[in-house]
């Protein structure tokens, strides 16, 4: 099992009047790290769309808010597969900064039809890497 | 039990190019009839923290993404309480484009000091107006 | 020149922790508001890009930006047009709260095909209509 | 003049269902490559805000969208200073994807005092480091 860590800055547009990162932006730093794992495998999703009709998405997500990130943080999200089937795989994801945790989640990533928005296998080139993270 | 439902319009900022919204624009929608809900009660949390240093924050969500909402659809995000403790409250939130579930989410929602973001009890004016949404 | 206001509540995530909505989604507010404003015309913008393949994109504007707004505020973007070509239209937007100026905006729209991303002359039905706004 | 540029990659979450990145994001884009601007002259601007109460905060912008980015694109966001006054700098900003030149903008920023959004004159310090990059 490897992880994948990847950094991320905090920038005003993260933040919200309450002085921390807006709740929902969480989501969008767990995606930046998923799209740069895909890509540390040799995975560009703009071309598995045309080549392969294949976009991933987000089927489910369990997302436990454990302390705030702030405006210039520096953060790192850090993410590994903890399961896959022929059609979807499922990460662990953590946000942290330094050695704290500050946000953790388990997402459920679906294979879809990228013109129908339909469940699809997974393109068994994809399949096999994503397997050897597991 | 009683059920809050918020009409929203899907914009382009809320899209992407997969042709759908994006997965955590969701949340966006959540908390804007969340909002909502707290003002129909008589609460305006920005009085809240000026009043009574206290802010309502998301500490854990589970999310389940059935079918996407598109660009320029009118939907409606439908909460309401099914658990309330001293110190936070739970919503289930479901958002619907005329007959079909989109999106549907448990929602926990903690009182926090809005200094310090430690938890706090909820005011006891508050928790009783919530109480009876139960 | 007939003028069109569109009423927007800022949300948390609209903000940013310099305690004010963060600049960039002032420009969100304006898009809603052209998008309600072309609807009022009878133009919904995903049948027009289904139909006609049209896109109204942004080519380019002037933002001055006055007075900030702030979370749970209920601003109007004010809207009319100014000058109409055979491609484009622009119009001048502003912002306010109460009485209060918060920001506004001179906005030139071109009229892209939706495939190609390269300017079109807008269809005669619709320019019409928009001269008639004039 | 110093030319600062800072290289940005397009996510899911910056485009919309036109396909491309929605127009607002790449003002997003051009704080995140102030700020880190500001950063490589030794500049936080939290550390700024606790210790000089000041705050830099956009008062006008002028914009002009040429060709759009789209997901996955790798862009570069290119900055220089091309005024500065006692109270406000104003930058050039280019948005390029390889030799194409994609947005650019001309920002003025205004310093702020950060409990009172009111203008400020730029902390000395500030402004020698500023001036230098004229």
């Amino acid at each position: 099992m490897s992880n994948f860590d990847w950094p991320i800055r905090v920038y005003y547009e993260d933040t919200d009047s309450g002085g921390v990162v807006y709740h929902a932006n969480y989501l969008n730093f767990m995606e930046r790290a998923r799209t740069e794992w895909l890509r540390s495998l040799g995975f560009e999703q703009d071309e598995l769309i045309v080549q392969h009709q294949c976009i991933f998405a987000v089927h489910s997500m369990q997302l436990n808010f454990r302390h705030p990130a702030r405006f210039n943080d520096a953060i790192i999200v850090s993410s590994h597969i903890v399961n896959v089937s022929g059609a979807s795989f499922t990460f662990k994801q953590k946000i942290v900064r330094d050695d704290e945790l500050l946000c953790e989640a388990t997402v459920k990533v679906a294979c879809l039809d990228s013109n129908r928005f339909r469940p699809k296998s997974i393109p068994s080139f994809i399949l096999t890497e994503i397997q050897g993270e597991c």
